[in-house]
């Protein structure tokens, strides 16, 4: 039985010796966005603090529950998975795994346990001593020139990943309208050739590509039935001026 | 042929009427962290400032090189897609993908022109006319409580989705070891036997489990060279203490 009432609250973020108050809160507001809330900090500089609040905005919640550890030891206690986050290379020993991949791993522990990405300082990342306490190094592929990402940012880019890797990737539908049916195509395309060949745009006896031109165009479009609507009214409007000219 | 050295390069960040300059800088450095160079800003609130430049730390040079905009259509000008990134459901007629969705669209149409990523401002996004001037919208998968992206998160999360959509994942690997190979893995198996015998925490007569509970454990270890070395040490050293016992 799961101790958490889904995966992304069984995943925490641990944060080691992070040194500005206001990374603290944007990294607070970043794994709210992504639906996660246990926050754990070791030894943070300066913390609480008022730029730590001002950041986290809406994620004021995440920010009043976060726990500080004294050992990042003490931050992973009750853990069955800690994942270390650096950005270069280092003399890790063991399995070095894309943020993407790790995400997939930790999303699938976390249905049992509890799990842990830790994330080292502003200026050095992690220690060896404290990568060593880690099972698995993620990493976010980067700019080999400037792979610096700021915390926050990388918080980030991680809380994304997990929420993905929970299958959390629900994005919001734009409004749907009816397609229009093959014989309201065909309709349309009639009707265009009836009032071109009025028009004397087009040559029956010689029409040319012009037509199937024209098919592409709305074929690739994939007409709706709205839209059908309006271009038969713009081509009814067209042949009242063709019948018009014609009778003066 | 296409008018960049790569299809990164191909892309532009367009920032509309964004309030706070740190968080241009932010997005500044979160491009450039990921390979994106190319920023516009349309009618920024307060441009070039302090606070821009310190947030943009490393990517100085995205900063020096942003082009201001006096509208929206002058910044997309020479683009042949733009994407605009919208947090909530909009009365937008067209099509809406998720980030990771649009990030691969957007590449594989910046193989031979200019794409944009636009995004708007902190308080409320984009408007609608100002989607109605993209032909995609991408969003980012979120927290349905609280969906609100700081705009330099969102750059990055954007950005990154964006490098590896452009194969852009390598990662660094840990260093390599040697595997052990199945007679050195054997050899290490019949010295703990004969070792565990010897301090009879193992009978032969009655083996019971031990032995393929331990070949389980090193088994999913995938045992390198070194450590069945280290491994045979411990025995060895075992094998003199148990040896100077008997003798005793």
């Amino acid at each position: 039985m799961p101790a958490h009432p889904d995966r992304l609250s069984a995943i925490r973020i641990v944060l080691v010796a992070t040194s500005h108050p206001g990374n603290i809160g944007a990294a607070a507001r970043a794994m709210w966005t992504m639906g996660l809330r246990q926050l754990v900090l070791v030894t943070p500089e300066r913390y609480p603090h008022a730029e730590a609040t001002a950041l986290a905005t809406g994620a004021a919640a995440v920010l009043a529950n976060a726990r500080i550890a004294t050992t990042l030891d003490d931050a992973l206690a009750g853990c069955a998975l800690a994942v270390g986050l650096s950005a270069r290379p280092r003399a890790f020993a063991g399995r070095v795994l894309s943020m993407r991949e790790a995400a997939q791993e930790m999303v699938g522990c976390a249905s049992e346990r509890d799990v842990a990405l830790v994330l080292g300082t502003e200026m050095s990342g992690l220690s060896n001593a404290e990568l060593a306490q880690c099972h698995i190094v993620a990493t976010i592929p980067a700019n080999p020139e400037y792979p610096s990402l700021n915390l926050a940012a990388a918080v980030q880019v991680a809380a994304y990943e997990l929420r993905l890797a929970a299958g959390e990737d629900r994005v919001w539908a734009a409004p749907q309208f009816r397609q229009a049916t093959h014989d309201e195509i065909e309709a349309l395309y009639a009707h265009a050739s009836r009032t071109l060949t009025a028009l004397r745009f087009l040559n029956p006896a010689q029409p040319k590509r012009l037509l199937p031109r024209l098919r592409r165009l709305f074929g690739r479009a994939k007409l709706e039935r709205e839209e059908v609507n309006i271009l038969r009214g713009i081509l009814a409007r067209v042949d009242q001026f063709v019948d018009r000219d014609r009778n003066r």
